[in-house]
């Protein structure tokens, strides 16, 4: 099952925001749609959002054909590629697709084909290269593998970066348990983790996030699999917060933390993780939950929508070129 | 503000499972509605649950007289001792008034009266003490405080443990900001310690839980303040679950971790951690929050009630009678 996919000259996509609880398809057939999904977080995930991106360039094409009318085309354009300004992946793969829409209106659609055809392929990838990782650095068998938010095929097209690593070793039958994080505040385990699981038909069990370091010292897990939002030039990576929490926990209990993430995570213009601009998401987060209420009214709250773990907490890095042995032994 | 009192011969407490949308007194008059109030949390915490077990007794010799109706008397007592059965505090405080109550029931209010005197001086002098050593330990002024759970007033009778240090700290003019995580899965850092800092008009942020060990690394505290379930002999400290990740973040931001619990949590026959069995509550508490559920039906999970924090991760325990030097220097 994909995320996405491109059906009767229209995008269709599993509506994000309604699971677990219902799997709605949303049909998409116009950009307002598009971005209106986006905003929304009906879609997520850097490399659905690429791909989302670049089949919206060939309904663009469609609506307001760059020969005929350039600036509809122009503005629609730059309408998608900021639908979500901190998502590099959907400016990056909307420009290259435009870029090739404009001097050949017609090869639109086959560009965007290309952009799904490539994160596939980065998918299957790194999911078996993480499992090739996985196998040589811990001995127990089956795995017991720990993760947090949702690197799957809902966040990709199919797969994913993390979680595509836990389904490879599932077919494997190396996989003796996932055990995700809820993630708060936006629960992205809890909903979506759990679900893309369920459906692979892996087992697994739901934690709170504070457990996580606790129960890898209790020797729950066997090693710590987490994607990433950007890897620094020096392997410091940006990922949800709770991932540096994580880290820590790896650390104490001497099991090998492993960022899953494609090479074009790797962002060598910034240095180090100091470089990384904590982006602080308001506190409607944390003081509701699902849109009910935990905290008094007016209760101020510090979200960072992400933390940073230092690379020498990190065993390794797994891409969909190679595997980058980081800080940590 | 008290958490519970003795008014009218009977007990008003407000009921915390309605916090913090709504302040509701609940009244009681005898052992059956304690007994039910008890067992659906609208009043927890240790030394809370050893008042109103105390006061307890004193309904039940209303009730039921022992030198009338003997057989009812240690039927409720023995009702009210168990309605919640880890709760060591509940049943000592109970037995203790009971065993005054056979001999001379007339006493028994007074004995009642002198469990709640305890519990207020031992809030007021860890207070006291943990602000000392805080100040002791911090050189900035003023002091920035991380917190987890709700271990204030309503979890006492009035000021609590680590909430009592914050409290002081505050009342002496040297709080710049508590930081309270949310503590799930039953959030009450969000519902409870966020509405009794409000009331105490000191400044605060909620954070989810995850956040805390990164926030630390950034230097957005200056020292953890946290309570304690249980102290083993050797210092190593059960409490909510989260605390052990906070031990982690405090030691890799070099913040000191102190426990803050009286006297009585201090079990001299458990050895170590590892000796303290970890209860498992169950699923529901992890795949829903507030009762609406986040994960698929049927999602199994791992729901640790508390975790142990080695006494090697925690600087100081402050009692009611000392400061105890531990492990991290």
């Amino acid at each position: 099952m994909r995320s996405l996919e491109w059906v009767e000259e229209g995008i269709e996509m599993v509506d994000q925001t309604k699971l677990p609880h219902q799997v709605l398809t949303l049909r998409v057939d116009d950009i307002a749609t598009l971005i209106d999904a986006i905003k929304r977080l009906a879609v997520r995930g850097a490399p659905a959002l690429g791909v989302a991106g670049a089949y919206g360039v060939a309904l663009a094409v469609k609506h307001h054909h760059p020969d005929h009318d350039p600036d509809g085309f122009e503005a629609a354009v730059t309408a998608l590629g900021t639908a979500r300004p901190t998502a590099v992946n959907l400016a990056r793969m909307v420009d290259r697709v435009a870029e090739i829409a404009r001097h050949h209106p017609d090869q639109a659609l086959e560009a965007a084909h290309a952009v799904r055809d490539a994160e596939l392929a980065a998918s299957l990838a790194m999911g078996e290269r993480g499992a090739d990782l996985v196998l040589e650095l811990v001995d127990r068998r089956p795995v017991r593998v720990m993760t947090i938010c949702n690197t799957g095929g809902l966040a990709a097209v199919e797969r994913g970066t993390a979680l595509a690593v836990i389904q490879t070793l599932h077919e494997r039958g190396e996989l003796a348990e996932a055990i995700p994080t809820e993630t708060r505040p936006l629960l992205q385990g809890g909903r979506l983790t759990t679900w893309e699981l369920e459906r692979m038909g892996a087992p697994f069990r739901l934690i709170v996030d504070s457990a996580a370091p606790f129960l890898l010292a209790r020797g729950v897990a066997d090693v710590v699999l987490i994607g990433a939002d950007r890897v620094a030039a020096n392997g410091d990576t940006a990922n949800k917060v709770g991932s540096f929490s994580l880290s820590l926990g790896a650390a104490n209990a001497e099991v090998p933390f492993i960022v899953v993430a494609p090479e074009s995570t790797i962002d060598e213009d910034t240095p180090d993780g100091d470089a990384i601009v904590i982006e602080d998401r308001g506190p409607a987060e944390v003081t509701s939950v699902l849109g009910t209420p935990i905290a008094p009214d007016g209760t101020a709250a510090i979200n960072p929508a992400f933390d940073v773990t230092p690379a020498s907490l990190i065993t390794a890095l797994v891409t969909d070129e190679r595997v980058l042995r980081l800080g940590r032994s």
